[in-house]
């Protein structure tokens, strides 16, 4: 039985010097920068085993999309075609789940910094995952 | 200004062979298998552009996860030491979304079959992203 809702409960929130969705990079790779990961010290425990030079996905909540939109042009490109948000990378769409691939540089406590990241200053965080890449990591 | 939650509400669900936790494989390359994922007719518009043969991440609520679990042994075993869920793909985790990465076979309206995957009959669908691979599907 599905409900009809599930709550989502950040884990943390990104401390970055990305304050502005103007200024953010759309991705990562095209320009992300270095930013602090802070869990609620509650949450402290679940880093256990999570080193320098580890790679991370990291999964936030995109707290400034807009969840009503369905089809975007791409990269808000409007000589694009309108694609289904479904098939785009777009931070619009209905559960506003952002993914980011980034290395550990440091540990510290219950922060840890890594980069790149496009995400802005504020951004909550949901869930932390290895990459997949071995037995170990699973 | 951080909220304390946020809904997710989920955009369908998935149709599989698999129906018990037991069955499933830990990773959809371990032993996934094809399922249907079956969108609530409204989100449909948001496939535009979604086609047979490309790569997508299927982002799951595993709604039998347990949520206050902050260590695990890793993949269940025993002799392993206990690491924190964040350095683990533990479904056990305060928040927990799952991560999947498929092909798309077939589309049929508001169905989408893919495969390789491992979530169970029953699993609330998130998000469906493209895997990033180029400019055309970000």
């Amino acid at each position: 039985m599905i409900e009809k809702h599930y709550a989502v409960q950040p884990i943390g929130v990104i401390h970055s010097e990305l304050v502005s969705l103007d200024a953010a990079p759309r991705q990562g790779d095209e320009g992300g920068t270095e930013a602090w990961l802070e869990l609620e010290a509650s949450f402290a425990p679940g880093l256990l085993g999570v080193s320098p030079g580890d790679e991370l996905i990291v999964l936030t909540w995109l707290h400034r999309a807009q969840r009503d939109v369905l089809q975007v042009h791409p990269r808000g490109q409007l000589d694009r075609s309108l694609a289904g948000v479904f098939a785009t990378r777009s931070s619009d769409r209905p559960n506003p789940v952002g993914l980011h691939r980034v290395a550990v540089l440091e540990l510290s406590g219950y922060r840890v910094r890594v980069a790149p990241l496009e995400a802005i200053d504020g951004t909550p965080i949901v869930d932390i995952k290895p990459v997949l890449g071995g037995p170990e990591d699973r």
